[in-house]
């Protein structure tokens, strides 16, 4: 079973005949990555990769959460207990447990994205299931020993451009350095400003104070940066200086999580609720406080230090409570809840919204925003910019709701370009792919309706794919031979 | 006018053609009908159906709400007035009122729903309206004196597999008990376990202790099981002992319709409130605990004796109060309002969202919910399934809305089947028939943009017209000879 | 580059030639504009416009806030300073600004009305840029010196047959004075009742206690109609008298923009806060109460005195403070928050929801209403009308979604047709265009899929764009010979 050329194009003749032109001019591009989760030693010790099941099913929560919700448990999958509990060990048997229960991933983006990368990076041309998993099971095992499919191998001949992790201030940032230190002919470096991978500065973890060990964390953090993080000045000091850490190892955006937009621009009040809190001696609203408080801190050194700020509220953490209670965080039992932008985020606004320094790209679970509040914003303030649809929206109908919802009133040239978001390294062509095809898809719509001339859509379809997010995540001027120019010449410069 | 055979199939020919072979599937499926209102004596009694005006116009409150909402009132439409004001009595008057005003309907589900019964179950192929309202009175008049026209006739012609209707804990089962003492030559009875006519156990007027007559309800209830309910403990037993009745009567699932998909679990403060409830001596937000702990109290029996839970909150009832003083309640005069499930449902879901003996079916009025947390929720716990989309939502738009908003997070495996949830039994095969052709063409648009196979579609088309309804609501495998296999033998079997 | 025939069709050619049968059904009907916010003065004094930057692009905020949003600020596009600062005063300076940006509205709305005008109304077939801007501002100065390119002009060869402006009740009505006594050899008279030109009564700034002057304007109408307005009665007694003296200047409707669609009924308290409110001594919710309560008084006198009610609530106003401070209301600054209308309504529907002299229209910025709140109000309701999509849902996308979510549940008759809602007149025929389109594209889908007939298609056309905005606003039987009768004749007369 071969990947079909017109895949995600619109089913009529003259609307898909559009949009293989559109996305013709986009396949040649590089991928540009400016915000996920592969871990960077990963990239920088370049080892093989695993067996087919740890690489593709044990990590990727998007599969574990759709087998447990059949009744397949974690244990059976091989995901790792937080308890000791025993979990299934080989291989084999947890990919042919994935295999039988394949059908339930029936048009989902997890099945599409799995598709393309067996069929475009591994070569099997099969539809898995009970039958031919040991087929892709073997086939797949032969492949990852291969120097071919060792991660920078791969990272090169996926073409992509610049990969950004996620790191949290108190983690070492030693791969980034490594990855810096590899030597290289010509081209560009593996790590560092303008490098290959780079980093993100992302304080999830020093910002809730609820969230476990807390305290110990600002403590490290006052260790790693000298200085005294029992007061909120050192604290703001010691985040400001490895800022400037992160930006050496590449980073040119920050990565908030908060659980809401809640935003709150009152230093002397945050202080007084920080000195609480590391007493252990919360009240109420204060515990929402703090995190919402921080957002204007960073917001404040993103206009000293240009780093380009993102914002994805709105997931309730661990509801599951018996997943989290035995497989720990990040294993799927997030569950998304209403997220308000327009209030919460009102306080930041009229602090910084204006400012030509500062740059936010809003990103959200809740897609009735949309239209409502995340459009208007990014219509309305110079300094805020629209995030791809994210998680559970990152999917082709999640994509085409996206663009119906916002372009119309932000246009396109205020939405950031797509993100891949993800921990799997393999999958990162195929979420590109599915994206550049639906919009392609959707600009074909507008073209095939006389919204839009073919050039514009092809000029916007280059846009969304490359120069976009380039220039909205501070990626600056092309680092390799301009692949294209079509970001108007009238265009603002990326500072 | 005959029924188009590619009625609400998309118009591009090449998707059509797939639409229609996908359908074709489904055709000859028998009709499972696990979450209905019929009334059980129209069938136990199976008696001619009264007048069409009767049986068509005045009990069906999608047509008289939008009747009055352009002016034509309750008592011009024969409905019975709660104050024994005078209303219309002549059923062919009505009709004629009906009839001239069926423009309001065009494009509407109600109208599809009737012109299918028309021409399907009655063999009228013209269009209703001023001109034809008499012949049409008279020819359904002449039919429903016929024999064939008698309910349980309809019933096996209609090929329905099974009915579930709704009863109160303190309903008569009787019924129920006089369907399954019919005698059968061959093939299955009409009442009782595993009978083609089943009850739903729904408590609700019960649980609500605002609804008036509450306390007289639960004095019955110890009546009917001589328990003393007037303590809360005595209450659960009755309710506890009332559903080995129900199902003995055949019941596989309850039936929730609370205000809101709050849950709490606390059985000592529940216990309080129920006392305070029989006192009359409730404050705030008491008026919502008991029915929001209740809601796991149910979970709690469902763990132990297996019937499936339905949960459809999120109508604010009676909400015209002019209908409600006039009219009464189920007149429609109930109004959909925002509804949380995420916050709502976690105390439930933290007790049995993971208990492999649990099955909870979330339906919902405010589609906002369908990609931010049903579709999650339904995606990330065991227990949870998806309901198809209730009331306003049951419609073609609604209908495709939802599955582009559920499909890619929780699969097609996580969602229940069709309910057609109606108290209009000549309407069945039109809704479902509807159902069956809203899927077919969201399939057909997944094949035909190569996003799935059309073998996979096809499968996926015969398990949510046939299988996932008898799986997720406990029917048990196949009564009838199998119709087909189409869920994966990997797939565990009900319980 | 000419306007293409086919736009904002459907693609699917089967599809797309029933949509040009349907639209042309619509394209010779008048256009009937009851919701706008065109300045009276400019029909009564009937002057050149401006040069086309002053005309086009310095008022129209949807066009500053999408520049400035890509960091072009109010004052390089000319727009006036409430601090006095200097703003670029050249008109064709700003002119070239705009150009040199247009690429940002691709596929907007915007860029589809101006296109339109440009084409339609000055006879320009290029695409603005940065190098046709001269040759546009050259072409466009020109004709705005010309007698065909003044308003009264425009007004009769946009065939406009009515278009209602809004005023509020301390504004003065002399332009309606003067338009009704401009003499007419033969037809309509442009001013007064049954006038061209008609007014609205828009009394928002008189019932914001927190809007700046409130006391002020209050005495000022106690000035302007001799009432004690330092009394709530007299107070309402001012109100009542004024709306007589709007409705001699033609006025049909009222309209609302408050905050919120919170409603309130209680008069011994409203009187108590508006005495508060006058003194300076109002308190936490009591701010919004005022406004609340006030909702229902208008329609207390909408009984009485047949003025057709307007609600469009959830826009935060001038949201963006620092355009606010620099550059005042209504210059982009709002940004839209969820909306509740169940609840909120729910006191003024259980005072008059069910008055057959009551008609209220509900507008929403938030569009999850649409299937959950609004379409089930106004099919369940007889005096709930809907508003045609508003402001950044005034758009293509945004009219598709509003169909599909409220004709099932609420029929296209209780939709009140669209209005234009406007301040930009030239832009007047282009939206109406859009609207015509894109009704008859959904339209033709439902032919297409079998859910309608095209002749019934026709006949809704017609009705959505003609009949039923003069029915549901109250404009009365056709002033001009009447160009279509498709309304049904069983349809309630307006009153």
């Amino acid at each position: 079973m071969g990947l079909h050329p017109d895949r995600l194009f619109p089913a009529d003749e003259r609307t898909r005949a559009i949009a293989r032109e559109i996305h013709q001019r986009t396949t040649d591009l590089p991928l540009v990555s400016p915000h996920g989760h592969v871990d960077p030693r990963l990239m920088s010790q370049n080892r093989p990769f695993p067996d087919p099941a740890r690489l593709f099913v044990v990590p990727d929560h998007y599969l574990t959460r759709m087998l447990y919700s059949q009744g397949v448990t974690p244990d059976e999958l091989g995901v790792p207990s937080v308890k000791g509990e025993p979990s299934e060990v080989d291989g084999r048997t947890i990919w042919r447990r994935f295999a039988e229960h394949y059908h339930l991933f029936r048009g989902t983006p997890s099945k599409m994205w799995l598709d393309y990368t067996f069929a475009e990076v591994f070569g099997i041309y099969k539809q898995l299931g009970a039958d031919t998993a040991d087929e892709f099971y073997d086939h797949l095992s032969a492949r990852l020993t291969e120097p071919a499919y060792r991660p920078r191998a791969l990272f090169d001949r996926f073409n992509i451009e610049v990969l950004a992790t996620t790191e949290s201030p108190i983690d070492s940032l030693e791969p980034h350095a490594a990855l810096e230190a590899i030597p290289t002919a010509n081209g560009r470096r593996w790590g560092g400003r303008g490098g290959k991978v780079i980093t993100t500065f992302r304080p999830d973890n020093l910002v809730e104070p609820d969230w476990p060990g807390w305290k110990e964390r600002v403590e490290q953090l006052g260790e790693i940066t000298g200085e005294d993080t029992s007061t909120f000045d050192g604290f703001l000091a010691a985040l400001r200086k490895r800022r400037q850490d992160f930006i050496a190892a590449g980073a040119t955006t920050t990565d908030h999580g908060n659980r809401t937009a809640l935003t709150f621009d009152d230093p002397a009040k945050a202080a007084e609720i920080f000195h609480k809190a590391l007493k252990g001696d919360l009240e109420g609203r204060e515990h929402r406080l703090l995190p919402a408080h921080m957002l204007v801190e960073f917001a404040r050194m993103s206009v000293e230090d240009g780093l380009v700020m993102q914002l994805h509220p709105g997931s309730e953490r661990n509801h599951n409570q018996w997943l989290y209670e035995g497989w720990g965080r990040d294993v799927g039992g997030d569950i998304p809840d209403a997220t308000n932008y327009t209030w919460a985020l009102k306080p930041l606004l009229d602090a910084f919204g204006n400012n030509p320094r500062f740059k936010i790209v809003l990103y959200t679970l809740d897609e009735t925003v949309f239209s409502r509040e995340i459009a208007p914003l990014a219509g309305g303030y110079s300094s805020v910019f629209i995030g791809a649809p994210w998680w559970f929206l990152d999917s082709p109908e999640g994509m085409r709701r996206f663009r119906e919802a916002v372009h119309e009133t932000a246009g396109f040239y205020n939405t950031a370009g797509f993100v891949d978001d993800t921990r799997a390294f393999c999958s990162i062509p195929a979420r590109h792919d599915v994206a550049r095809r639906v919009d392609a898809a959707y600009l074909a719509r507008l073209v095939a309706e006389h919204r839009m001339t073919e050039s514009e859509a092809a000029e916007v379809a280059v846009d969304l794919a490359y120069n976009l997010p380039r220039k909205i995540y501070g990626l600056g001027p092309h680092p390799s031979p301009r692949p294209t120019d079509s970001l108007r010449s009238s265009f603002p410069k990326p500072e």
